[in-house]
């Protein structure tokens, strides 16, 4: 067990703001008493408590006529979404930039489709800084709380520094640094696949899930987990890597250096070139195959088969080694999910193991390709649903 | 993030006192000055909670003559290792039973070989049954907090009923109802790795660190995780069974069903067989092939050398998937280590991705053998280090 520490009073007020700012962000508006009952505080607290975030600019209250015996009004709480953060997800194939409210809505968005030999680090921070400044253009009035940016590779925890993103080709590339100094502010980098898991618990396939496996293939595969409600980052945020577990001894050469990893096996491209297309082209392409597959195109369907396989071995092991209550697969897994799941389900039910198979739900992605540019918005609330008090104030 | 709930007056102070009596059960003895400084309380409210915990008999509190400037005697507070606990651990090939007190004190403490053939569960409950009358025979004037069980496989987080134990050829075994209906007591039941990685973050290998792997071989290998200080149980409790991880499509036949797991790879039977030995002997046996393979035993030098790469091949996935600080390694494994460390690590090293490899400590597990045993007592004392007002009181 951690060195046990003691808990004071301001620590306990602090939890207690944290948990109301939380239930409005993630939930909406909610009334005094629904907070009251949730909470397991009396009235007076919560009064006392709303109103304290409601000073910090955090939260409205409303009137609300609510029904019930009483018939008397009910204080609505309501997230303030001129509380703003921006959300970056920096892909393959196309970089994503929100503007995004406390409570969760998308008030503004760009995309921008970016493609190998654009992928330059200083090329990426420039195109990424001036979506910020479109997307921060209408801004005014509104307070500015943070950038979170989602990448699809290793960041570490301390400094946001991506050790290796092999699909960018960034090894030890300075990102967060740079996009921090071009923007004069602090930015806050995660793995695309750990930011994925946060948004499908918290707005997604895995709401009201606590041990989460969150599994997404487009070149490569990421993984991000919830454990016991708790994100996985490990030692230095690089926990998750299920793509590189080995699956076959005999298998090809994978970019990490190692054997028969199993983003060899599995991928938009694996199923591309065993379908006898062109890698590249991603999701509509992988669309295509499965649809030909589906017409009666032999080798479409053989290379379906082949990597749905391959999906049910590698989530098998995800299942043994984490025991999720629910897989949620996006990307390129979701789609071979939806196109084969009898297939994956064989190889996921071939060890008659104890098999905590039996209780696991699996899901596609209900934010689908979002789920990473969500995530990076929770990040960048985080400071914030941690420590309310802590919210910078005008002046 | 889980549905955030309020904290109130009297969760606080059952978490100071919490905090208080981990420490002493963990760290022994320790003073009042020590503990007001540790857990960021004062000395008035650190006094409340000591005198409070004397009452409830868990703690004594002596006068220690400490230097320091004032000279002044500090009170020293010192868990009673009079409220006891029995913890028992079933291996494949012995089992043991120990009688521990409160601060982690083994008082007494019985082992037995079983094997193939005396694993039928009535029998088991049978012996382990006799061995704690024997344990607990001299037990008057102490207080019995409960029993706690390791047993290798995989344990249902609810009822503690074993799923599947196939070295003990173990499945839906009733041995902790059984067990419990024999002692007129509960039992608590766990698997032995989740224990054995427990028991080396209180007092082993893995001391102060939060995130920790546990791996230990023997017939098959068991994997226990800490992840942010805290057990990977998963949704049921079946989590952490990487020896099922699939390393090699072309394998062998595991008897969980499927093929080339990891524990087809690695394990005391596995190293014998390859090194022209029969199965079966142990840790002795494996002693014996590494000593011989060291001799200039050439058939025993390419056994050793084949498994510690497969150990190589399995620790790289545990540490791409879960980023630990410290891999503890127990059993076969730890022998193979000490034996070609520099063999392990080159499979470990093969994959030249981000590498969380860099930082990553391997140790040997420092309770060697013992490491379920221990979390069995842990597991034990769980309800009252977390709540220690609701420990027994005498009639």
């Amino acid at each position: 067990m951690a060195t046990p520490t003691g808990v004071g009073t301001e620590e306990l007020r602090r939890a207690n703001l944290r948990a109301i700012l939380q239930t409005v962000h993630t939930h909406g508006p909610t009334t005094r008493a629904a907070l009251t009952k949730q909470l397991g505080l009396n009235r007076s607290t919560i009064g006392a408590l709303t109103g304290e975030l409601q000073s910090l600019g955090l939260v409205s209250e409303e009137t609300a006529a609510v029904g019930g015996r009483s018939g008397r009004p009910s204080h609505l709480v309501v997230p303030r979404e001129d509380n703003v953060v921006v959300a970056v997800d920096v892909g393959v194939d196309r970089i994503a930039v929100a503007l995004v409210g406390l409570g969760g809505g998308v008030l503004d968005r760009r995309d921008r489709t970016h493609h190998r030999g654009e992928h330059d680090v200083d090329h990426v921070v420039d195109a990424v800084a001036q979506m910020i400044d479109e997307v921060l253009g209408d801004a005014s009035g509104r307070r500015f709380l943070g950038v979170g940016a989602a990448v699809p590779g290793a960041v570490r925890a301390g400094d946001g520094l991506v050790r290796f993103a092999p699909n960018l080709g960034w090894v030890d590339a300075p990102f967060t640094d740079l996009l921090a100094k071009r923007l004069g502010r602090p930015v806050s980098t995660g793995n695309d696949a750990n930011l994925g898991v946060l948004a499908e618990h918290v707005r997604g396939s895995a709401v009201g899930f606590s041990d989460v496996a969150y599994l997404s293939a487009s070149v490569g595969i990421g993984g991000g987990f919830l454990t016991g409600g708790r994100p996985l980052t490990g030692a230095s945020g690089y926990a998750g890597e299920v793509g590189h577990l080995q699956v076959d001894s005999t298998g090809p050469e994978c970019r990490c250096g190692a054997v028969g990893c199993w983003e060899t096996k599995v991928g938009e491209n694996v199923l591309l070139r065993s379908a006898g297309r062109l890698p590249g082209g991603g999701p509509p392409a992988v669309a295509e195959v499965i649809a030909a597959a589906c017409a009666g195109d032999d080798r479409a369907a053989r290379a379906v088969a082949e990597v749905a396989d391959w999906c049910g071995v590698g989530i098998r092991a995800v299942v043994n080694v984490f025991n999720p209550e629910i897989v949620v697969l996006g990307g390129c897994l979701a789609q071979v999910w939806r196109a084969a799941e009898d297939l994956v389900d064989e190889a996921l039910s071939r060890s008659t193991m104890m098999s905590p198979r039996e209780d696991v739900v699996i899901r596609a992605a209900a934010l689908e390709d979002d789920a990473p540019l969500i995530g990076a918005a929770e990040l960048a609330f985080g400071p914030v649903l941690d420590h309310p008090q802590a919210v910078p104030q005008a002046g």
